[in-house]
């Protein structure tokens, strides 16, 4: 099973800068050590509104994580294309966006996912993980 | 670890009514089938919303999962109980709340919740006990 | 044809008080003398949210006359237990809600229901009984 | 006891276009067959919003029951003409405005109407009818 | 100078039904006892807001004084005819419409008209007159 | 291929008054001068909402171009007009009317329209034709 | 019979920096040059909303005329001053305030006068004294 | 005179929780401490929405102190309650409930309290009793 | 301890109109019966919000009783003032603000209070007296 | 004359995957077909939002048709990309975006477009297409 | 070149509460000592709206600088002063107004002033001097 | 010191229309001219969304001049990429936004910006520049 993660806005920074959190390895590196047996992840980040729409359209994978960052709340474009292609979408937050400012409250993208994740840290992708590994 | 999954009003119905979905297993029989080792969980389902406030008052367990139902978009109540108790709380939604009548996009707990799991069927039971067991 | 009145909170103070509107009958009373032939009808009022889901649950009858006064506005929780159970459920409210201050004015019972009737006095009730009569 | 049966806008096409739910006479003949011994009752139905306020205005009978089609929601000068008379109107729509779109849910017609009826089908003509029966 | 006082739906109501306030004499009657010298007063009541656009457009006179009555808050389309033609509007309302239902606050033909008269009760046509005799 | 155009409220307007722009001919022979082969439009306008309502019922013609003006905004009966009938209406509107005042921006016809077509000028009626003659 | 005017905040540049449109006589010649037999004006005008209040308390006349300026749209504290007295007060704007900003189109004092002139420039001020002459 | 004070949901949880703050005394003997001569107290804490609906019907005593909790923002059964009863309500809050999330800014019972006493911390339930003892 | 009674706009009206209700002494005279032991009280009434706030400003006292009138409402100003000044300021209306009209529901200065007292007439003062004599 | 389609997100998979509807010709290979004589059509496809920008700017054809998919609801930026350019943008949506999500009923663009065509299907470009050649 | 900084309702307390922060001298003290070459400033602080707007209309300078404090949010007047008088106005806000409550979000003067200048602390005001002086 | 400026969308177009107003001189050129001693300015100008928010990432300045266009009024992204990096950011916006259309109204950026500088024209980068000048 292959899964793709795909990192909106910002995401980049991840890992990067708090090195006393989640360690001297990048993000990727982090992904590649929590993965499941039978699961290839590959990880995408971009800041481009339309190259994510770009890595959704182009993915031939079994299922994606989107984490679509500060896109999440104003990208219609971007929900047009979870619900465009035939891949399952797992959406992840990894802060509780119910929690912060009101314009996070909502996601566009949550309508069309196949199911969302807020919250758990860095966990969420883990579990995101967890649903397709079952899904099997 | 001990686990308390609190089902609120109507999720009673949940099992009962369609066997060639769930099987002819109830709710509880079905939870304890997923159970993970180590892992100890209770169900407690009520359809009065004061009762689930008492639920939450008197756990003594580990963690907490909660999918309060309808009551999720209209009680403050439950709310204040979720944030008064140190126990974490998992909210979990069977169905994709966003994408049903805007009355249920907004869910009063997820503010004071560990984390929200939305729109993965029965599933999202056992993702959630995934996050209870990745805390130890 | 059985028919279950549910009346919700504050109701069971209706003929309880006002003896020289009513007479000095209950409230059980008088809709027993208004019934018609061949239905036989019950009435359940409760001021616990959660006991008019139970109610309506467990319910063996024909149709149901419901009456849930504050909860009307409110409780997304008995409107589902409305729409998830296949009994008819007519919506009656004595007073003219639409006349009232603007909370009363959206009922999130009307959407599930077979059918309103608003505004008629006790008289609610009888009208929704000829509902059922003339169904069989 | 006379009652007139005011139908607004778009309502000239009930009966005729579909014979196979009312069978092939008019709606006129419908609502006199249904008509109650002691009842005698006339119909008027017209499109042009101010035919309905004059209709109002010059109706000389005991009752009147009022579906003001997409009136409802828009007309304030028919809520005026109601209010305006002293003849009882009871407000009827044929199907649940309340399980419709948004602009439907709210009639201006309801806070000045004696009562209202709405989401029975045909049959809520008949329920008005029995409310102004039941007042002799 | 020649002035058109337009009436708008329920406005035919003025006159006829409270002798005791505005004497036996009709509507009509009344104008031409207050109307000043040098002024030729017409009126024109309908209850069809296409008749009142007519009437609008088809007046050859000097001045417009149109109470609108319920159209007032929901006609685009007398708007539009008060801001086709040339001839002034004065708008006047008998009753204080910002202490009514907030329905009645917003006036959509206020915005195109000369001036706004609201409040005076049967004054405001005479208030509106002197404003056109001042013009002379 | 018969096309009926209809034209709400004001739209008498159009043609009479400014001869400069239109040339001298009135807005019926406008249209026809434009006519395509095969095809025959005849023009209905009228300043009453139930009469744009009468001749949508009543229409017996391929396909209807309808500008219902300032009720437009406003008149869930025309809507409903509009969706009782089988004859694909298409919306036309000469000025751009996102770019007017707000309370513009919103149509309540075209959610049911067969397409919409806003801000060309006269060219729009001309378009609409070019659509229906494409569907031959 | 005395008439108050009291002009509002930034209503002292009225008639001085205009000669060429009022004549280079102040605002309170220009109003005492068009007062009427048996009305004796006197003129208050002030920028302090607590000064507006105190002028309104200590009114000693037969009735006043109220132009608040932008206090029209802000001022809980002038509306309950007007309220208090029993001295009739009559709301004058210069402009139409309903054809400008947004937050001009609601008079928080409309609701407690006893009438409203709007929009008929300096000429306002004299139809409100032509309501109170045919008070006499 | 007998006053009651009822305690909505999650004020069970007052005095249990932080001794250091309110000694080892429960809520209970910390109202009998401070009660006044002449005043006997009852406290009746409940979490469920109908009980205290209960309370409200079946108290037999001269003034009643409501905490509602969470139900004070969403019960409109709660405020049915307290104004069918004819026992004078004194609403209290412990919290400066305007200075916390919006959704606390209103409360539902507060216009049919006999008034209201917000964010005096415990002390609020002494002043509404002081409130009781000047009736006397 | 000293303690000032600020009050707002139209509140010097207080007592001078109806001493049938409050007797022929002053508000002055009135609080100082009400006085405790112990406590000096001085009452400072002005219908200018920036006197209010001079006031705020300049007071040397233990505790501040403020009802602020109308300003209430929209004062942003008096609300900084509250908080940029050391000494606790009490809020207390006469009037049940939240059973007026909806432009009265919100307090822009309680959320800066340290408590709020409203709806029991001329007794909220003393309400408020006792708070402070609590304190000490 | 040279005119340049605009599409924004997600419109490159038109006709790639629906070939039973629009044949097994890409969408530049379809509008070339329908192209008219004298025009010469050009197509930009593009799920960037500035890359619509870049190519709005940069265009040196006379006519520009803009579908701007999802970006039509959300882009500040592209508006005023369209209205710093003189070369006149006609705004095209194969959908009737007035009937579907209400998130998709206002369009940023149409106000500053030369004119709006919604909801014919693929027809719609066509359309357009008539719109410039009728301005040669 | 003359420049008059207007300072609103609690900025009398800038400079005289927190020494360590500003030193000890004033906010005049202050001013002058950043004063440019070749500009004169004088400072006018008032916490009563009115004398602001006298101010603004008696202000004989080439510029002014505003910092109306609370009633940024509130003031019609002060926004109706600004635009009416000829001289320039600068607005500062010494803090983020758009990071506070969201009522302070607005400021109705912004879109009649000059310029605006939001959130450097006490330096906006020589951001403000260095415009003017660049006007120069 | 090191200061970029970044301009976002349509600003490329800034000073190439206009040579009359800005000289034929690039925006680059214009701001070299400006540039203050001690200072080096850099320019950076996108129309993409994603590069913007790279080159707020990749800056290694010590100061940040931002007029997002177009994107201020949308992007929860560049929001949060302001809000992530260290260096101070101040917005400048040539236009003054507050006076345009409602939708420029709010600026997400600003709440995260060191301070906001609007409606100066092209003096506001030199503004900007200044504030940091006196960072120094």
């Amino acid at each position: 099973m292959e899964i793709l993660i795909i990192n909106g806005p910002n995401l980049n920074l991840l890992g990067k800068r708090q090195p006393s959190i989640y360690g001297d390895i990048s993000f990727e590196e982090y992904i590649q050590e929590i993965q499941k047996d039978g699961i290839t992840i590959s990880v995408f980040q971009n800041n481009v509104e339309g190259e994510i729409i770009n890595a959704l359209h182009n993915a031939k994978v079994d299922g994606i994580i989107l984490n679509a960052g500060g896109y999440t709340h104003t990208s219609v474009a971007i929900r047009d294309a979870v619900s465009a292609i035939e891949t399952p979408v797992v959406e992840v937050h990894i802060s509780n966006i119910s929690a912060r400012e009101s314009f996070r409250h909502e996601s566009l993208i949550s309508p069309v996912a196949a199911g969302c994740i807020f919250g758990f840290g860095m966990m969420g992708y883990e579990l995101a993980l967890d649903y397709f590994k079952k899904l099997i």
